[in-house]
């Protein structure tokens, strides 16, 4: 057996208590599968006296994370700090400089300076892991970066963010709506005090940064990734997308065009036919679309201590085989220089919910709107009549582009029958 | 750039054609993430003359296949012509033997051969490779050997023939049954003139041998598999697991038991909320349970040319890159002696169908041989009366063994009110 593999693990919350928990639970499992002993020498936190389930005994510890990327014993830096700055940036900075392999689940990090570590860690002959970056257990950027790399791949999308999923699930199930689910989900843990990352689309717009770099062999452009949140879904538009048979969720979308790559996140309506409609709870998934592979669905738990360390241990395993691949799949110099797509020149269906005065003439000026942007429409729904109070029209538009529905929006919401901004919610193709 | 990686293709049926295509189609993308051209140096096939569709030029034509194992000119022999005996275990063992690595789409060969390959190719230092031997374009080898590495399995079961899935699924929309599916299948080329590798459950069972020693950490063993087919699978028995809440389709399950490893194939019915349930016509989908990944669902295309030479390829890029594991994910002497349970020792839930005289007693009959057995039951239906014909009586057990089951099953056939032998299909928990 050869030697040991030494690590240094930065970072001791859940994900890091987790890490350690399952080298101890699973040892001889993983020192077989790695083909050898793989040993925790180092560790770096906080607070050096809270107890964590885990022992720590024997090991070196560290109150400053960056002390990890210089310590001898130590062969392999897992950095599990989190944040696109700060320490975890200048941990993994310091250790892919020294030649240090690094392992990471800091989507933001990536989302940010993924281009700037590729080329560190090209140029000092390091390798750079991010498994548990994305999806938590599921293995997906293992299957895109080796297992479907035969593929041209038109397109990736998925269920990335499991608080926005679960908030999203309840709503439907239980016919609540967003403010009562969340505050909920907070108390129960499943949402932060704060929880614009994920509700904003922020958390699944990082993580869609990583998958389509990797997808279309290009550079990590967080920038042109177009990003709404949940916070504007309503009850009402989750009870109308059940009677025309779609589900609302939050997708992150990456796909090639004839204009570039179009990459975006946001609520979409998804036919209850397409997998991803029926991804429930805080379960993430992903569709990869390729040539000649075709769908490929992958389903799994996004986030938790145990999928996450799952992950970071198979990449660790990876590691301890000399199992090497270049961070993005590619040498950072064959990345190609694909141009983004704008998002207003986005091609699809939407639906739309209007909120009017119940009045003569309101449908016919709403209409006269949409044709005027040559929007043609596929379906049109009213229930309820009221005198007094706003009624609910709902729009199903055929496939029509961003910039024509953003100014048809604009003008149908200075109508004077439209009492409320008008919703529009994107569709997508099963 | 390091030097081209030179592989031999022997068997250029649609497998083999569609191999060289994809080679071909995606040459620049496949030479980025192989970090090397790949380059096709010579193929073997029986006739020499026909049109394939595929350029042949330049490449060294050899009439037996086994010559390639010797062509200096090749540093990769890719078998592709399938079959547990013959030239291709002769080509896949010459090669090995002479430390030449190997990639196969042959599953028959890895369930009757596996362990003695895995010796020669560790003895040689050649890899072995086979990814395109389950599920087709679906990385499910890569993902248990690699991506979820860390974990320790509990349980893998999926739908792994295509054909089977697509006639069960079809049984059930059209309401057909199973002979004239068949024939159309057939017809259409969805079933081979002989179907009997299919839909008699060998082909699943090749497949669940590979995955039960993958997950397990196992030597391959084919003969401890219980194996059933489809061919006794009736429209009554579909439209009954309709109405009860179940889909009918053929699984390979392997579960790690207090008794040992129990492996088995045979139709099941799978509730409606449960991921393969949803899985229709050809498609392939897999279920793995690890601690502490969860449940992992990967679905897609478990056949045709282009989702297995994708799989084929990315074992090719894998070795361009020099991504080295064991065949079994761990050293041969390290694999685990794990008994295998017998299928008498089965435990779980049955739906049963017996065809009756409708005549007073005939229940209480019944149901008096279930309890002499000490198996209860959770639901019972019984449609229409009729005094002349058979009427169908469907009860649904809760959790028995199978042994139990079996006697009891002996015992019912041979009641005089019961006219047709019993039929028993087994429930699969979500």
């Amino acid at each position: 057996m050869t030697k040991p593999l030494t690590i240094g693990v930065a970072g001791l919350g859940t994900v890091g208590a987790g890490v350690l928990r399952l080298l101890a639970d699973n040892a001889s499992l993983i020192t077989a599968r790695a083909g050898r002993p793989v040993q925790v020498s180092a560790v770096s936190a906080r607070d050096r006296t809270r107890d964590r389930g885990v022992d720590l005994a024997g090991l070196r510890w560290h109150d400053d994370p960056v002390a990890l990327a210089a310590d001898p014993s130590v062969d392999v830096v897992i950095e599990l700090i989190g944040g696109a700055e700060g320490s975890a940036r200048a941990l993994v900075e310091t250790a892919l400089r020294a030649g240090k392999s690094v392992i990471t689940a800091n989507k933001a990090l990536i989302a940010h300076h993924g281009n700037h570590l590729a080329t560190l860690a090209e140029a000092h002959q390091a390798a750079f892991r991010f498994e548990a970056s994305v999806a938590g257990g599921i293995p997906i950027i293992k299957a895109l970066r080796e297992g479907l790399a035969a593929n041209r791949i038109a397109a990736v999308s998925g269920i990335f963010n499991g608080t926005c999923n679960y908030i999203l699930s309840r709503m439907r199930a239980e016919q609540l709506d967003f403010a009562t689910v969340l505050a909920d989900a907070q108390a129960q843990g499943y949402a932060e005090a704060d929880p614009s990352f994920d509700i904003d689309g922020v958390d699944t717009a990082h993580k869609l940064a990583i998958l389509t770099a990797l997808a279309f062999g290009r550079p990590v452009d967080f920038a042109s990734i177009h990003v709404e949140g949940i916070r504007r879904v309503s009850a009402l538009d989750i009870a109308f997308a059940d009677e025309l048979g779609y589900r609302i969720k939050l997708l992150g979308i990456a796909r090639a065009t004839d204009a570039g790559i179009e990459a975006r996140v946001h609520p979409a309506m998804v036919p209850l036919n397409a997998p991803l409609a029926q991804v429930d709870g805080v379960d993430n998934a992903v569709v990869i679309h390729g040539d000649p592979v075709g769908d490929v669905v992958l389903q799994g738990r996004g986030a938790g201590a145990g999928p996450t360390a799952s992950a970071v241990i198979a990449d660790l395993i990876d590691l301890a085989r000399h199992r090497a691949t270049p961070m993005l799949g590619v040498a950072h110099a064959d990345l190609a220089m694909m141009a983004s797509m704008p998002m207003d020149q986005h091609r699809g269906a939407y639906f739309l919910r209007l909120m009017v005065q119940d009045q003569p003439g309101v449908i016919a000026d709403i209409t006269a709107v949409l044709r005027d942007h040559t929007i043609s429409l596929e379906s049109m729904l009213q229930h309820g009549r009221s005198a007094s109070k706003a009624v609910p029209v709902v729009l199903v538009t055929h496939v029509t582009n961003e910039h024509a529905m953003r100014a048809a929006l604009d003008r149908l919401a200075k109508l004077s029958a439209v009492l409320e901004p008008p919703t529009a919610i994107r569709i997508e193709p099963a």
